[in-house]
């Protein structure tokens, strides 16, 4: 068997232990006889299953009371709609655009009311977190929203917006779990499963039970409702179950790694690997100011298109993964997060130093 | 390793063979050294499992030029509001309601125009299909809706409606690719996978294209549009990449098994084994109309509750699982899609013979 250093934006790399104990588990899950896949979702087995993994998601957040745990399908994409759809009110919600993402959240809520940018970072082309201390926020916003790690520009939000006392919604895809969050500050967390907590098709939220309408119009589809998943236990219809068992061992490794803070002190161990080069090498410059720089996402440039494309060929050649930028920015991005061994850092940065020699 | 036979109506028994190919390619997808939950969904790899799953779905059934594959998310649930959305042009839609998922399937409907139910088999508990050569179908009816397959009912349209020239839309979650099917006759044909084609989590649409609609009204979410998925091949945004790339191992898994031909002579041999028993048990009654019943769900009775009630307890004690009927009408019900081997039907059918003998 091979195994390579991974460092996609996502879907991306998980615990070699969770994709070991998944294997083993395919064809009979703990003696029952099935495959996760194959189970009724409506068996005590998948019942206990979901239980445990929003029981552990729970333990690892510290969620206080007052708040829902939703399993949910459709990508943070669907989410772009619904987020409007069941929380405004008023009809008008604040968006701070720091990448792609924040603003194509923005884009699907003028759908659906007055969505206002009330910061934006794209005039330096999203490579830092705009300061958020005391910002417009219109005075019947539902609520404020962020994308707390850009996954492209690899930029996240060290200090929370002041949302001058409206609900704060957040789209943490990339940093799910990385480290420590205060729940209480937020209205609603949320992110896709695979970057960080599981496989594509899997949305984790966490919601105050208060933002959940008891009523909308009728228009709103009945899938499109919070309150359809959060009264039924995201049970209403079929859940993804082999995802959510997926992000079941995943907690349960983040455990194993010592919760939040554990992961925490792991990920600012590697990130300082790679940021410590960046910023001694005379080749690789880091593209995003010092102050706002995601442990998740690292996207560097030689400012050289033909050597960045030298690199990734010959990264890749070495067992270096999906270094590659996004599409919208070119150079490259090394995605490191809570699943990327710390050797896979240090393999990556000696090799970067080697081609540095190369190539200077 | 245990394997039992799980008559589960959906989630619901896998082939092992694919189970078996899948666990061993969990950490090393051929040579790649990442698993396929871990891959980057545009990645040329992924592509291409994509690509493979399509073709071989269009190569089982022969979809003919002029029809989009598209791979969704959300359930049938979801697809109960986005049919209306897109296909509703003149806000009517006539309903064939044969069980409880094509009436939520109508009342869906009804958030979004005219549904009218234009037949419907409730007078008995659903334990027939309809005569439907001749129905009063609507003369502005954007689409005549069934659900071809009754999961709990264990019904099944043998001949399709005459819709008078109005596109079809079947909900074929518990029959898809159980045996073959003229796609010309459709506008619509779709499913959940956690039946018969893979793990839960995956809606896979085979869709008329002059059905898609070019525009729709501006708060018609984006990624409830046909056309947002069908423009981008399924990948506007992260598919459920696990989730397809085991679809596509089922489908190559059917092609060995002789394609839809094949699969239906085994089929019709595997529910003949427990119809002929049950037409000959004193103890056991199917409750369907001989015309209707499903090749894929049978519900059978004892007509005491008590006797059901010890028949499935034992029969589970013996590894017979997920035998019991569906809340909502009671008894049994053995589901016995395209992965349940012949061997499974028959070792059930002398168990029962067994319990006939030892409770009359």
């Amino acid at each position: 068997m091979k195994r390579i250093y991974n460092f996609s934006a996502g879907p991306a790399v998980l615990p070699e232990e969770v994709l070991q104990e998944a294997a083993g588990e395919m064809l009979d899950y703990r003696g029952c006889g099935m495959s996760v896949m194959e189970m009724s979702h409506r068996s005590k087995m998948f019942e206990n299953i979901l239980a445990e993994a929003e029981q552990d998601l729970r333990d690892l957040l510290a969620v206080p009371q007052g708040y829902k745990v939703l399993f949910l399908q459709g990508g943070a994409h669907l989410q772009f709609a619904m987020l409007p759809l069941n929380l405004m009110k008023n009809h008008t919600a604040d968006y701070i655009i720091t990448g792609h993402w924040a603003k194509r959240a923005w884009s699907e809520a003028k759908k659906f009311g007055a969505a206002n940018a009330i910061a934006s970072s794209e005039d330096k082309t999203f490579s830092y977190i705009p300061d958020c201390a005391d910002l417009p926020v219109s005075d019947n916003a539902d609520y404020v929203y962020i994308c707390e790690n850009n996954t492209i520009y690899g930029t996240k939000f060290h200090t929370l917006p002041n949302t001058k006392g409206k609900p704060l919604v957040a789209d943490v895809s990339s940093c799910f779990l990385s480290e420590p969050m205060d729940v209480s500050s937020y209205g609603v967390i949320y992110g896709g499963a695979q970057k960080n907590i599981g496989p594509a098709g899997v949305v984790v939220m966490i919601i105050r039970e208060d933002l959940i309408p008891d009523s909308l119009p009728e228009s709103v589809p009945t899938m499109l409702r919070y309150k359809t998943h959060a009264d039924n236990g995201s049970m209403y219809n079929t859940p993804p179950c082999y995802g959510i068992y997926m992000c079941g061992k995943v907690f349960k490794w983040i455990k194993a790694q010592g919760g939040l803070e554990g992961m925490k002190k792991i990920n600012e161990k590697k990130a300082a690997i790679l940021y410590n080069y960046l910023d001694s090498s005379k080749l690789f410059h880091g593209t995003v100011e010092k102050s706002s720089r995601s442990l998740m996402n690292v996207p560097f440039i030689t400012g050289d298109a033909d050597i960045d494309a030298k690199f990734i060929k010959e990264a890749a050649a070495a067992g270096f993964e999906n270094l590659k930028g996004h599409r919208s920015v070119g150079g490259m991005r090394a995605s490191i997060y809570n699943a990327m061994p710390e050797a896979g850092v240090q393999a990556l940065v000696d090799f970067m130093k080697n081609f540095e020699a190369e190539n200077s």
